[in-house]
């Protein structure tokens, strides 16, 4: 199965743009969301639609042990939400794939790969990026990940920190479990060595929109159909077009527009009706991110995108 | 033996504080400059004092018959500098080090190594970095890569591309070719994954300073020895300290006040007399680069840099 997770609706909306990218390469596998319960019912049954399985992570749930040995450590319970995959034990492999991970082309010869593989992370390439992994679920190894989380921690607050750190000989031992970087090209790749992006562009088959912005904080013109890239995320016009197209085309004509949020304002759009032409979507979202000190001050809340925004704002009194 | 290149004046300065970073390794192994004929004789002499072999490289030398071949191609010249290295068949294994590298700890252990082994380039992981990498000297190698580069030219411009498409399944095949990236760990890598470097940062053995910006063009604070970073690098305060460490100490007692240009500014800094306490020592440099159009426009030519620089200048006056 291919094993993606939400966390909110906003993650949620991700989740569905990936699935439909899967879908579109025609696999023959099983798409599974695990859902925490930061996802509404109304997202829950949009899920529904296009996932075969939905598995709830209820982190608070005291019939696992797993839980029971970390209710004393809160700062792990983030960490593990992924790493519930484990648990999938009625499928004999997967690939993990984070939610904002885009599939281009077909993948299902990943499930050839053994435990784990994973492509090297571009800022530290002895590391693996943990967004997307070939792993074999198993009650086992989960209860090794619980007590390993335990003893060591993760050196990055996460889990691709605690994964590098469990499956540590992934750098030296077989080259086989290193996928190629094409299964997970990250979006700083796009600029720190534009030859190589250009030379192996064609053969991408899976762009992870790593960073604060997230495909669906760009801008949208509903008449054109054309996203309008924020500057300074390092995002490729193309990559996120291919994100918008399958939004627009199979994800947003379902919304419920009385959710509320990002989703209930992505529900409301009006595409090609006249409406307001560029709908900057992510307000809400990103004030919310600037509120719990998260702001990114080289990307959208930079000065000169401020700016930018104050003048707009000026403009329209005057 | 360890090998470098030096295609002039101011990259020998970079080769000379590589070389005394290796020599206090206590290695067993040679040292071998490549030399263009942009060294001065005075730099020659320097390079003599620390390295065993100096290798002249002729790019116009016909009696070499892949010159020949190059004549028509005066595009390819540049990126085959580097490659005369596979010329050095009096050894049976080597080491290339680019310039801009410095040796951290004892590194004898790469001549176990087969070729091509290198280190994942951060950028794009799939590839190697070509500014360290073992390999065995050839003359047939060398007559395949002029070759493979007439009939394919480099993905880059560089020899980076060439080198990985020639040894191209370099990414799949063997992961002992594979040098863990603490052979190689680029400047970029300091902020990429910052909890990764903070993880593995005692492990490094060799850092890297790509980009336009070189260690050598950071001011230099003669009164308290410490070395004042350019804003925007993303080098790292500690490994250029280690740089200019050995630039004083070995390097600089030694240069001829007399060349012109950086060495010859450099060679004139009277560390610790009371002269001036912050020496921007790279400016006729950089003026250089501005008029060849290649300004760096986040890094040392940002608008804050020269506002500053004007400031400056400014006070100066009044």
């Amino acid at each position: 199965a291919f094993v993606t997770l939400a966390t909110n609706d906003t993650y949620a909306l991700g989740c569905l743009v990936l699935a439909n990218s899967i879908r579109q390469t025609k696999t023959t596998r099983k798409l599974v969301v695990m859902l925490t319960d930061g996802v509404t019912s109304s997202m829950r049954h949009q899920l529904e639609r296009v996932f075969d399985v939905l598995y709830d992570v209820d982190l608070l749930d005291s019939r696992d042990s797993c839980n029971l040995a970390l209710l004393g450590r809160p700062d792990l319970s983030c960490t593990f939400t992924k790493l519930h995959c484990w648990k999938l034990t009625q499928f004999d492999k997967a690939v993990f794939l984070d939610a904002d991970t885009l599939v281009l082309q077909g993948v299902d010869e990943l499930f050839d790969r053994e435990e784990l593989s994973a492509s090297p992370d571009a800022g530290w390439p002895d590391c693996f990026n943990s967004g997307v992994f070939v792993f074999k679920p198993s009650e086992e190894t989960y209860a090794a990940l619980r007590d390993f989380a335990l003893a060591q921690g993760s050196f990055d607050g996460g889990d691709q920190g605690l994964l590098n750190l469990f499956f540590r000989d992934w750098a030296t031992k077989d080259i086989a479990r290193h996928l190629p970087f094409i299964y997970n090209v990250v979006s700083q790749a796009f600029y720190s060595y534009l030859p190589a992006f250009t030379q192996f562009k064609n053969d991408i088959k899976i762009v992870h929109f790593i960073g604060q912005v997230k495909p669906w904080h760009h801008s949208f013109n509903t008449i054109t159909g054309q996203v309008q890239l924020l500057p300074g995320t390092g995002h490729d016009q193309n990559f996120l077009q291919l994100w918008w197209n399958l939004f627009i085309k199979h994800v947003q004509p379902a919304l419920d527009p009385t959710v509320g949020g990002l989703v209930g304002e992505l529900a409301s759009l009006q595409i090609k009706s006249g409406g307001p032409s560029v709908v900057f979507l992510d307000d809400s979202d990103r004030r919310l991110a600037w509120e719990r000190g998260q702001m990114d001050y080289m990307g959208v809340d930079s000065f000169e995108n401020i700016q930018r925004k104050l003048d707009s704002k000026i403009e329209d009194r005057s």
